[in-house]
């Protein structure tokens, strides 16, 4: 007995950040390769409190069916905190999702006919390839410096493909990356999606968690004819188990994205919501984010002064003033998959970077998280990575 | 300034019911027209003493990430329930989902392909309707009567349809018709499915609440050959606002729902299994349901019974053993729409039928819901539709 199943399934493979998480969830672990925010961070006690409030208050709502585009409170608060990217949206052009991954999905169902193009960074995120694929899109990765995407490249490529329906950018902290775009590119960007009229999804779930430095404006900032979605997480900024995101877009184009909610699943989980608000209203969210950066500041200048120490020459990465990731070049003659396996046999992980190029290649490259190991584990694990290296060094 | 949507979106409105719910929430209004699960049955008091027993003791693992297949207790907990319904599951064949409305779009995105066939009953639930428009099927209806689909017809439409990939049937208190299914038919839908190669979505979302004789084996119970996936949801019988619901399927099928959860949103709400694997634990669920039951079974009655009283001869309806709903049909020279106005004139709410078909008709049709009105309202409400019909008779 075999099912006859649709076409895109042949295109949808498992995550392969999630099946290296199953492994290394053996204790003793050094892992690299998930991008877990630190738990330690998490407003347990906060949420103890929160969760007793919000149902002995009003506990039959919270519990209860509520709107497809989010509630109320919760979109209000959202729309007035896009204050700190420089986006000035009302709460109408808010619709919460079950965090930004689902806003992905979202993108490229409401726009991606099979053989449509994607335009994205290169690297670019390995779960936005995945919700991207089931789709059937073609992607067309354009290259990266230290100020964000190639502009002149991504103008070609315009120029050329008229399929392209959208361009996926993470101008913050990029992951895989780590980098970061600058002003100046963010406003080419808008620029030239307004000449060849295409749509941008911003994905930005790392914006807030800058190291050093001002916060930049999105992209969504210099956005003037309503092309842009914003794709906003609390994964990180307060807690991935809720499952809560946002889409910040204008009218119009905010609609097809509630359309789409109300089929794929009526509505996120509405206690989430009713607690999340609550949090927000009770507690000062940014004195929250500037415990989260002050840990990760540490463990990031700790990966990389170990790093420096520990790769052999040859070996490039980024310095991230954000986020939490770094990216790993390794001589081109070096395969960071098999050098995984090499690791694994060290008990330290990390993601081999080819999956994050959509049309592959690039197998001389890996991504580090720093956020989820604490400081003496980062040493150690770098050390042994560093060892691993320098021991495929031709 | 126009954005190049993708064709899908021509086949995607906005759900009928979800707008007709944003009119129905004015106060005073007596709304038949939701699907909306009593509030005064949420267990609020218990969820209060959980979500802090959750979060004390398990705090920083409950606001992170978790598999994409669902929280280990819970999935093992929804198996060992399924012996309700007759079907013999372990934990593994458990996908934890965003409310059992995220199956249906799941299920569509495995199987259709544009201009493939899904069967379905005649009416059908509006929420799968419009789940499945995203992905572009034809639907054939297929008509029912008071023990369920017509297999004889059904039949001649698999003979002559080729490109037929799952049939979608809810045996159980049908939404929007209240009807339920024979074993008889049970049996020889899986006999068709088997013989002509095609899957079977059965969706039971209200099985468990039954008002008088016993629950029946699910179609899945029947499942020779690993074609079925079973949708459940804690929605009707815990509480909605929490979002879990589930599939059950053989491994390899449902390892094609685990591969589209990944893409579609990672996981569903850590923090919501987690307290609802530990409501399962300290609480008697069965007990919960037994109240749900013995509320709604009051409500029935009372509505049925009214509607007999007021409602005019060339009406008829169905009398539901079980579930939320109940199914009019009206002579065939009213149209439901336009007394849904005159309806909500004399405040009283419900959806009419026509939506519920996907290839249009049966204008003379619309569904009442009893679950979530008081006693009172609901003798009020029929009394004014029935003098709305009433003045309809020619």
């Amino acid at each position: 007995m075999s099912l006859n199943y649709a076409k895109r399934m042949d295109n949808i493979r498992a995550s392969e950040i999630r099946e290296l998480l199953k492994l290394t969830q053996q204790p003793g672990i050094i892992s690299f390769a998930g991008g877990l925010p630190a738990p330690e961070s998490f407003p347990v006690e906060e949420f103890i409190k929160i969760g007793k409030e919000v149902l002995e208050n009003t506990g039959t709502q919270a519990l209860q069916y509520g709107p497809t585009e989010g509630y109320g409170p919760l979109r209000e608060a959202i729309a007035k905190r896009m204050e700190k990217v420089k986006v000035d949206v009302k709460a109408e052009n808010i619709l919460i999702t079950s965090g930004s991954q689902q806003g992905l999905d979202f993108a490229a169902k409401i726009f991606i006919n099979p053989g449509d193009i994607i335009v994205c960074e290169s690297p670019t995120y390995l779960g936005a390839i995945n919700a991207f694929k089931a789709y059937e899109p073609k992607f067309i990765e354009v290259s990266t410096d230290k100020d964000g995407m190639n502009m002149e490249e991504l103008e070609e490529v315009l120029k050329n493909n008229d399929k392209v329906k959208f361009i996926y950018v993470i101008p913050d902290f990029q992951n895989p990356s780590g980098k970061t775009w600058t002003v100046e590119r963010r406003m080419k960007l808008i620029e030239l999606a307004n000449k060849y009229n295409v749509a941008i999804i911003e994905d930005n779930p790392y914006g807030e968690l800058r190291f050093e430095g001002e916060i930049l404006p999105a992209v969504k900032h210099f956005d003037t004819e309503g092309r842009v979605a914003f794709l906003g997480t609390f994964s990180k900024i307060l807690c991935p188990g809720l499952r809560l995101g946002w889409v910040a877009a204008d009218t119009e184009f905010l609609n097809k994205f509630i359309l789409v909610k109300q089929g794929a699943d009526l509505q996120s989980s509405t206690i989430s919501q009713m607690e999340t608000a609550k949090f927000l209203e009770l507690y000062d969210i940014d004195n929250h984010i500037q415990k989260i950066i002050d840990l990760y500041r540490v463990r990031r200048d700790l990966m990389m002064k170990t790093i420096e120490e520990e790769f052999p020459e040859g070996v490039t990465y980024t310095y991230p003033e954000g986020g939490l990731f770094t990216w790993v070049v390794l001589p081109e003659y070096m395969n960071a998959r098999e050098l995984a396996l090499k690791a694994l046999e060290e008990n330290v992980a990390y993601v081999p970077g080819g999956s994050f190029f959509p049309n592959g290649g690039n197998e001389n490259t890996f991504r580090l998280n720093y956020s989820n190991m604490d400081e003496e584990k980062i040493v150690e694990g770098i050390k042994r990575l560093g060892k691993v290296i320098r021991e495929a060094v031709k």
